[in-house]
């Protein structure tokens, strides 16, 4: 009966999106699911995944809110 | 000095409604509370509740998102 | 399907104990589970509870390490 | 290689506001990070910060959601 | 840069294994890793994955710790 | 009323220590409570932080666990 907690930035993976599509999160859930399944034999029946997506400004790396490390690492190239 | 993590899905307990009222989170908190004090004698002050609504296709079981998962199960009957 | 996660602070109720019993932990989980039940009407099927034990100098309150709090509120008395 | 999770009230720090401004999670990110580097020599390329803000009535304290405490507190002055 | 944090009962796979094994783990910790690779592009790198092992009369389900559980189920058969 | 939960590897900071010491967790309570005083004029009094100390093998990054990570990192010099 594991829990699966997956927390992801909430932004787009292509133009236009700013956050995960439904099908995106189905096909989190469902192969996060099936690691459990393939490695500790969890029945898909009692596995429990939750996504959060979290705003870029709330999330840090580096010491810096993602925006802005973002901006620093482009600023680099 | 419990702190006490509650994650339910986004959704209406009644028709009309779609998240949980603020008569049913104080309910939560006041009857989780109390079971900390009545079992482990920690005083109602020293116990924090968070309670986090996530949304439906945020939630997986059966390796499925929830709203996917209940259409199986409304088909299946 | 509510996941509860309940963290304490490893210690007995009673003297002669350094952690909660295992009947505690059952009493925590029954209650907190009728609590989802009788607020949201979530079945007792449906709920998940993780109880974490958390030492008691991993835990802060007031800036301080619980058992170097409780010298201080001691040393007040 | 660090997580630290955040979980504060969304409510502003000063009149008008009602919820914390992008400067103020950027000094929790960077304060927050510089205590790891400081105290564990975590470089803060590897520590993550996420900060999640709940919704006043999502949290209890002394058995009540943090509104209705804070009325009562008020009350007794 | 998703956090992933797995928590599953700490109990083995085959007879005479009381935990989840370091290869088991290894694999938990590669196919989740992969899972968000290939959902959402992010890199290997920037995933950090977190198990949590909680012990079996610590985790509840159906109102009851598991050991109490799986009791009830056995005589069930 | 935040609550702060520090995720760290469990190890020592210096040779022949396995895990962080009393006096660094202690530091660690204090550094971030102050970071929640000074940022958002939280009282340290309504900060709780939970230190959650992870085995080497049960964190994952870059899609291996730590050890093996290190040990290609190791190699690679």
């Amino acid at each position: 009966m594991p829990i699966v907690n997956i927390q992801i930035t909430r932004e787009g993976t292509a133009p236009g999106r700013d956050a995960p599509t439904d099908e995106e999160k189905a096909a989190l859930i469902k192969g996060v699911s099936e690691v459990l399944l393939n490695v500790l034999n969890k029945p898909l029946d009692s596995t429990f995944v939750v996504i959060e997506e979290v705003p870029l400004e709330n999330w840090g790396w580096g010491g810096l809110p993602v925006p802005e490390l973002r901006r620093r690492l482009a600023a680099k190239k």
